[in-house]
């Protein structure tokens, strides 16, 4: 008998002869009331066994934890908080587990733990939803770039170049430590390795992007990225997924319009996939927050959040107005900053981009127009600033509770301007003589962003630890699993 | 202006006033007539200039491969071959491309030429469809298991675990090979390295992904994966991208099932949403086969074969008769296969795999029950068989052309047979106390399969070398770009 998901059971709009479940014990009450949950769902359905007529040895093993295949009717519930439950007529164990050592008991553990037991914690209603999440979300992403006809480019992982610039990168290798093959002068040679070259995980997919976008007109990569950055913290991994959409023809302003329309449909699309599940990870953000002094909890629960970010537009405001603001804000002139910023030119820290979302703005912020210097070599340079002001064409969104949750630009399309900058920098123009073809051959505006997925994935949950959104967080010291 | 996609242009059901356009001229026929491709669509719009008020310096500008902004009246064609064209009253140069340089020419060129420029390839009409054709087939995998309730799980790419035995694993560090921090005994110090251990890249998420399955029921992962092994075929990339969906309670049949309906099911979105880029494919692998000699060309044409899979269930054969087919073949008994069948439990070979699918059953191919021992530790031991000829409920399908496109298996869900393998073998418990978790608490049959998503792209396109149908290749010896 094919088996019936637990959450297609509690949508059904009658009641149902002969049905079979199958899932796992959360709790089991009085010796009669299995919560069966099969992961289809955040929901339970209650299974009322038939314990008179039940051997003891059967009901013993009905343990948290434990897998079991309960066969019966389905029927309107008598008790409240449910519509339906299952009349048990036939329970099969079919895998026990051993109630003092299972460790997802049916009580509070503590994230810390759970992260431990990064294998068993999705068994848990919070990591149940909010890998549900995660996934509708993950969908949400492709949908709305391939209904805008987006072609989807899967970006190398494993690259040659290491003039990306944007972080510390790993080592991909197939040569042994001992025994490294040596050139006559001594150095590696890496001409022996997989590659005959020095190879690295990506950091970005960007540089490739770019490629395919002037040929396609409108990419997206969607893939893991990697930072070999000893960053222990709260919203950093070594191994995340990064969203990075590649737009030809596209301004900055094009690119802001983008990335604020893509964020409102895929939290959009979320709540409208994944309510129940939202409403369970608002009621947990609402406990967690009890313990916390007032003034550190949310000023806005879950959903609300959520609803501000769709019904708000994002402020679109300059660098250099917001140095202006952070020069003349309170904890400035108080020094309450760690940095205090003094001038133009400063590259801001965490603590000033929160300063600005959440205490001047209180919305979503996108800064733009970023002195040239503190950015990467090819963003756009703007025309006519003053000598020694000079801007790029950068913007940054900063959230509500999470800081950068989105770096983009508009590309540097001119091959000279380019060239200039990047022997400014020391970047090889050799190794990048495929990224400069796009700019000697054809080239024109064009613009992208990256999104790092677990903020997104942070924000939309109400999770405040980036390693509670991933199902097997990489970071400094850890590789569990 | 705001300017329109090639493809909504061509799609018109009025003729325009007032339209920009902008991509990149593909030719330029009797100073008067661009083809200019966007990539929105792999049909070009023809523009028509003025050429008579246009100044000759402007026209010796319109070269292959130049990005082009032509604003106009869309009107009907005088031509054939197109409804539309663009009657242009302003043209602008967006980007210069050097005839003498451009290394696209409007001319054949060869593959292994295209390869090594695979950051300009995408601007031919073949690397274009091939492109949007890969990225609509990854969306309808999305789609297929969303639709279905199953929760898509990112894997670890950085892995721990060295015992996944899939194959060769690149090593993945941020330690010097210079100086390598070693212990007292000698040995490298992976203490000391980023993770605190030895870790690589990951040769399957199947693992991992099992324990979510036994969590939140149907998961499937779609990510890169890794094989350090020095394979230079046109079936193998050293980074491809692989889809594993895993099922709890799903037995063999269905898991079998499963496979089936979700290779017909992406099979026929491609061709619903791509029929130009497919009819165009096809095309291209006549003109490839004609070159060949008779016997060697497909027997069937792109699109009747890619109907061929959706209208023919696949043919489930045991493995046990697929010998007993093998072992009285012509080419068995005339020696021409390289390795030939003599007895139950040899290992299949390419060549009697596609014996089997293009010669004797001439359809796809469900092998199924293979022997233990030649088959992975995780796999569910057959009840009931003779001593010596052990099998487990293993499924390889074979595609025509392709070969193996699809391994999986029902999991071995018992405890204790799993660790009698797993010590027969000398695979550490510890290293895997996690998957063995999944048997400890609340443990259930369930099974999974692995699709090789560049393996489905090369049936899709007809393509002949995984090379093509990958953005960027990583093979031996080549992480270019």
């Amino acid at each position: 008998m094919k088996h019936t998901k637990v959450k297609d059971l509690l949508n059904s709009t009658t009641t149902l002869q002969e049905i079979n479940a199958k899932g796992w014990v959360r709790t089991f009450r009085n010796n009669q009331f299995i919560a069966l949950n099969d992961g289809s769902t955040i929901n339970n359905i209650q299974c009322v066994v038939d314990f008179e007529n039940t051997p003891d040895e059967t009901l013993k093993r009905i343990t948290t934890g434990a897998a079991v295949s309960v066969t019966g009717t389905l029927v309107e519930s008598q008790g409240a908080g449910q519509k339906y439950e299952i009349q048990v007529k036939q329970l099969e164990i079919l895998g026990d587990s051993d109630a003092e050592k299972f460790p997802m008991q049916p009580k509070k553990h503590s994230l810390e733990f759970l992260r431990e037991n990064a294998h068993l914690r999705v068994r848990t209603n919070a990591f149940g939803a909010i890998m549900r999440v995660r996934s509708v979300l993950a969908h949400a992403v492709h949908t709305y770039f391939q209904e805008k006809g987006f072609v989807y480019v899967n970006t190398p992982i494993i690259t040659g170049s290491d003039a990306e610039g944007a972080g510390e990168m790993f080592k991909v290798t197939a040569l042994p430590f001992d025994n490294t093959p040596r050139t006559e002068e001594g150095k590696v040679d890496y001409k022996k390795d997989f590659f005959g070259k020095e190879t690295n995980l990506t950091v970005s997919g960007q540089l490739e992007g770019e490629t395919f976008a002037m040929a396609l007109g409108q990419i997206y990569t969607f893939g893991p990225t990697f930072r070999a950055e000893n960053s222990n913290t709260s919203r950093h991994l070594a191994e995340f997924w990064m969203i990075e959409p590649e737009v030809a023809f596209n301004d900055l302003e094009d690119n802001m319009d983008l990335a604020e329309d893509f964020i409102q449909f895929v939290i959009k699309y979320v709540m409208d996939k994944c309510p129940e599940d939202l409403k369970f990870l608002e009621g947990r953000l609402l406990e967690e927050e009890k313990s916390k002094p007032q003034a550190e909890r949310s000023e806005m629960a879950l959903l609300e959040k959520l609803n501000f970010v769709l019904e708000n537009n994002f402020k679109r405001v300059s660098y250099t107005e917001a140095i202006d603001i952070l020069r003349n804000s309170t904890p400035n002139k108080k020094k309450k900053f760690q940095y205090i910023i003094n001038e133009w030119g400063a590259d801001l820290q965490s603590e000033h981009e929160r300063y600005l979302v959440e205490k001047h703005f209180k919305c979503p912020v996108i800064l733009f127009d970023y002195p040239a210097n503190i950015k990467a070599f090819y963003m756009r340079l703007n025309d006519n600033t003053e000598p020694g002001k000079e801007t790029v064409r950068a913007m940054d969104i900063l959230f509500p509770g999470i800081g950068e949750i989105v770096g983009g630009s508009q590309r540097e399309e001119r091959f000279d301007v380019l060239v200039e900058k990047m022997k400014a920098l020391g970047i090889d123009e050799e190794e990048l003589w495929w990224y400069l073809d796009t700019r000697r051959f054809g080239s024109a505006v064009h613009s992208g962003f990256g999104l790092g997925f677990e903020r997104l994935v942070l924000f939309v949950t109400g999770m405040t630890n980036i390693r509670d959104v991933i199902p097997f967080p990489r970071t400094p010291g850890s590789a569990e699993f």
